[in-house]
């Protein structure tokens, strides 16, 4: 992994958390995106290289949805920038790392991801993350 | 915030995803601590600018048995490097973020940290944390 590319945050209200952040973080966010593959609004801000993503849920069947509902409010996901993900997800796999992905989708921020499930790495959502080129 | 200086995640076997957590950041574990004072030991792993630092409780009393025992193992704070922790302390509070600690106190690889309560970002427990000069 070369980098923590962004921690993502499940938020109720997408406005209300990017006024928030903006106080904590000391800096704009410089980016919202609807990704509706995914039923999530996004924002994003930088803090050093890597990036704070905040996730609203766009309907009652996303991801984002079901988690706040189970959970609360939180972190969601650590995303790992990888330089070939096809090659990180074969290697992971091949050390016994499950997979929620078998091929790269597309996610927010030009990027080319893939999940690991959570169990596999200690509760922690993981995923990874490639710049398109 | 300077950077992301690392995420801590709460495992309930520290040796065991010292393993886990090697195998999938492809690097070696270059130090483990034991914090006697928050009942942790921890160990950590260098991500680019980033550290992931594991967490497991050494008591019955540690906030990471409680975290575990209500959530299961997962992440568990953010820590944002601040140059100035005393001044960032101040600067949030004046914001109305909610400090955990009046003053900074002592914290793992050489750190003088303070915590901000979750309900003040949306579910995320933040530390903030100086490098002890």
């Amino acid at each position: 992994m070369n980098k923590i590319e962004h921690i993502g945050i499940a938020v109720k209200n997408l406005d209300e958390a990017i006024r928030t952040y903006t106080e904590l973080l000391g800096t704009e966010c410089y980016k919202t995106e609807a990704v509706e593959s995914e039923g999530v609004k996004t924002a994003f801000f930088r803090v050093g290289e890597s990036k704070i993503e905040l996730l609203e849920a766009s309907n009652e069947t996303s991801p984002i949805a079901k988690f706040i509902e189970k959970k609360g409010e939180g972190i969601h996901h650590i995303a790992f920038d990888v330089t070939d993900i096809k090659q990180s997800m074969s290697d992971l796999a091949a050390k016994g790392f499950q997979l929620l992905n078998d091929q790269p989708k597309n996610g927010a921020d030009n990027k080319l991801v893939a999940f690991l499930h959570p169990k596999s790495s200690n509760g922690v959502l993981v995923e990874l993350c490639q710049e398109k080129r």
